[in-house]
């Protein structure tokens, strides 16, 4: 399971640096504790912030139930595109929130896997499979 | 244990249909990216979306001590009253924001039994019973 | 474990207690639902609710890796340091949100040592240490 504690760590570490991203950009952009609204700029940093919070509170127990029933190492390697897909949302919300969907679907996509084949083995057990 | 995995796969995927009223409120009230306010109703989805994350975020880690002290079994089912008292929260607060008391008492209430009492559960280990 | 697990526990209840906060400051400054920006006051509250979210997120997950690799103890002590911390943001903020900076280097210095021990660990494991 080393793998998957390992993706684990890499997306608390992704959610920190998109943290570390907003608050170099209230700086940036002049905005002062505690609004989170007044430049667009900001707000984009901030909103992929937002979001990735969003899909990290359904990724950590998706991945961890996923690995549980099935196999940790496709689990891992599905938080691996999950890593990725952040990645591609945040560089294409900050340039142009509109052209968000398909980081966003690199993100979902995975996330789901993960949280309906925990669901299925979870079901399977319960019958005795 | 499955029990408890089924229902907080089912809170995650609750969660994943609360962020697709979102998206669909978006499209329909003309709240473009990376605004999150500007219309009423728009709002109420969005803070219906936040406030269940907020209550996720309590929940699995609340669930899971309450699961590995006490009995899953009676886990599962104050899971079972959180995910119908999301489903009231929602459809109370979507219809008039000043009505959610019913529904979010329905999810603070298991909520706090489950973190208090894994607390309880957590505190009597150390105490050697 | 029970360390651990009372320590997850005491940081949730944490978390519910600022939400308490928001939930009262909603009363004393007028703040109707949805809304939740139109009073300093009301918005300082919000935001250490939704720091303390982010961190949280990080927070459980972080010391559980942490525990599981090294020492449940040590971990439990740095998340000792993290309520510690998080109380110190609160007061800190809540008064002048300029001095937030210690209290949140009282937050986010413990959770990275977590993640950060816990990711070495888990990459050691890896390579059969």
């Amino acid at each position: 399971m080393a793998y998957v504690d390992i993706v684990t760590a890499l997306a608390l570490l992704q959610f920190v640096y998109f943290a570390m991203r907003v608050a170099g950009a209230r700086g940036k952009y002049g905005i002062k504790a505690p609004a989170v609204t007044g430049n667009e700029m900001f707000e984009r940093h901030f909103r992929v912030q937002q979001n990735t919070l969003e899909q990290l509170v359904l990724f950590i127990p998706g991945l961890h139930l996923f690995s549980s029933y099935f196999n940790p190492l496709w689990g891992a390697a599905l938080g691996v595109v999950y890593l990725i897909g952040r990645q591609v949302y945040e560089a294409s919300y900050v340039r142009n929130p509109a052209s968000r969907g398909a980081g966003f679907g690199l993100t979902i996509l995975p996330v789901s896997v993960l949280i309906l084949g925990g669901l299925g083995g979870a079901v399977m057990r319960l019958f005795g499979h």
